[in-house]
């Protein structure tokens, strides 16, 4: 499905601004990222915030996560390996976020999988988190429904999270994001859709992690949950798309999608409009959103 | 020695699965490989996971690392930055292993060298690891004899370490595996020695620690915890060798072999039966093993 | 500034190594670098130092990082991502490199820019690092001064930083190397500016950090914490200048700027010479040093 057109609409309308011009803020703005992510993939996400030209630091320390939000234009919180001291830092981070309003993303890696995290990540939602990004399982987990996924790989498809994506933002306030073939960003009972991409982003640790963290970037930049969702899921299918074209395997695949993050323009996110659309295809219930 | 042959025999006869029939088992079945290993290595191990086709999950943390291992096909534990808390995930994670019958493999990363890990070691081979995985200096610390790694490289040849890892298999009923320029799989008094490979994997740190992941995913799809560790070597072997040749440096070589794992084919993996032998060359001694 | 040729005289003379023969020391001797550093960029320090030719070991747990300061030539205390396990580890880690005469690098990352590190990093500096390594603002923020960096990023430029540099190295002993876009290297009031590299190494995670690691290797070598730290910085001068001939963007430019790290020859080092000079450009109050 990496080439469907959802629709030749165009971008949804409204208050939101066009992806194009959210990189382009984001990289005139260079926001300074906080992170508390995992240890497997910390050093690929620091690596693609530098590449679409946000400034990352990784503090997850009690003591500095919070006071490093201070400084901060935005904030991941990654569950990936959560041991004691990071959850610690988390909790801190976030309850800093929450009373400065500072935007912050929350990636609920491996949650309903795993039971400690899964926990954990209830948690963090009442810190009321600017946007939550995971896969289809994770999201199915934090509202109670699914199966859980397979250690931290979905499990679930995108079409089949949308009513819990869309029952967790109504609950929680947050613009959900749902990675897969077709990604979906879900703020309120307002679902869009980005097509692209390419499978070997999910062949590259990190691939789903990084993202997150460049969602926090562009919605600092965009000043909308919803615009930096947008802007991100596109800009993660236009350089993956283009990474895939010069790769001989998942190897060169992340370092050209590295490549990619920082070479594409306002006019390449542009020219992806097409492929983001207010309705998930074929589901006329849902497509009075935009 | 890397383009040494070692026998025209092909793989050994018996039970074993033949290395090209595992790979095609392991990329059908993408085995579950759960990872408490450490923070230097544990991008490129779960990128290595990725690239052969298993699916890598690394819940390091204690309360998940036992409960990961439920779901999992098999577990790595690797002792190269054994913090407070990962010690307690990896004898959370050992146990379960032990108490499940999942496959499991032990990477006794710097024993040896650092007294804490040396004891600690010890600890986790009463938990019978399915295989140890290890440089000729760590196996021959595991078993008391030797002086020990510099940091955490060999300073002594595979050959000197022969007798150490069929004494520690027939001590653990474990296989024992032991890296250098032509390995070595023990099993109990059965010795097979997998030639090939390129120097270049010693310069990228990893490569001997995402072999131990492999190994535990190739163990899970023979079924064997000889076969696996067999196959997973001369993958490694044939993907280095094909990396070398497109290398410019160890940066690049270490891309390459990411793209290599992911191409590898069960009829490369049979091409390289030829280098994969019964017996120490020129060890008549132990040669009746096959 | 990267192309300004600083003087004609080359490097500077007195009993100093010159660095391409540093380099080839550091290529005979392969110095064992002990390294207690963030998990951000962990792994690509470990490739650095691989890459250079040193042989790392990265034993960062309390009851070990000390133990390895035992068998190692040189070590590195990095503070990017300092846990509570790491701080001990770090302390264990300098006594012993002081008690021992063994030469430490010191790199307070993000010192200034948040509280707990920057405490910390005075306890380190108590235990006589051979050379603290950073950017200006980290220096600034060591000697009280400075309104603290950008996150991790330096807010000031290195010729703000000189005079807290050679205040710093006065007070204390060490070499103190600044990293901006001509390097300072500062020994007392000696001063020794490099020029060179490539403003990509800025869109790299652990382009500066294993710097530090590379410093701690060349310092072993060469027996003096400022040839070492010369040699260290011009090499990476070198290595990213070729990496940026070659790179598409920040991830084809890290996998080349490992391969010029290890393909860079005491030629390319001594080629360099021209750009290494004993004065600040323009500022004769300083130039008596050599």
């Amino acid at each position: 499905m990496d080439d469907a057109r959802l629709s030749e609409s165009g971008p949804p309308e409204g208050t939101d601004s066009e992806p194009g011009a959210v990189i382009e803020l984001l990289r005139e703005t260079a926001p300074l990222v906080q992170c508390v992510t995992n240890a497997v993939v910390v050093n690929f996400t620091a690596n693609a915030l530098l590449a679409v030209g946000a400034s990352p630091v990784m503090a997850d320390v009690p003591g500095e996560a919070g006071e490093c939000v201070g400084a901060a234009s935005a904030l991941l919180v990654n569950l990936g390996t959560p041991s004691g001291e990071q959850r610690e830092a988390m909790l801190e981070a976030a309850e800093a976020a929450d009373a400065s309003g500072t935007p912050w993303v929350l990636d609920p890696v491996g949650v309903g999988a795993l039971g400690l995290r899964t926990a954990f990540a209830q948690r963090l939602i009442a810190l009321r988190p600017t946007v939550v990004r995971g896969n289809a399982s994770e999201i199915l987990a934090l509202t109670g429904s699914g199966a859980g996924g397979r250690g931290v790989d979905a499990a679930d498809t995108v079409d089949a999270a949308i009513d819990a994506a869309v029952a967790l933002s109504a609950r929680t306030g947050s613009v959900v994001a749902v990675s897969g073939e077709v990604d979906a960003v879900v703020d309120g009972d307002r679902v869009v859709r980005v097509a692209g991409g390419s499978a070997l982003l999910t062949r590259v640790t990190g691939g789903g992690c990084s993202l997150g963290a460049v969602v926090a970037a562009a919605v600092a930049a965009a000043g909308s949950g919803r615009a930096g969702s947008v802007t991100a899921h596109a800009l993660y299918a236009v350089a993956s798309e283009r990474a895939a074209a010069r790769a001989e395997g998942p190897g060169s695949f992340a370092v050209a999608f590295l490549d990619a993050l920082a070479a594409a323009t306002p006019d390449d996110l542009s020219a992806h409009a097409p492929r983001i659309a207010a309705a998930p295809p074929g589901d006329e219930a849902r497509g009075g959103g935009a």
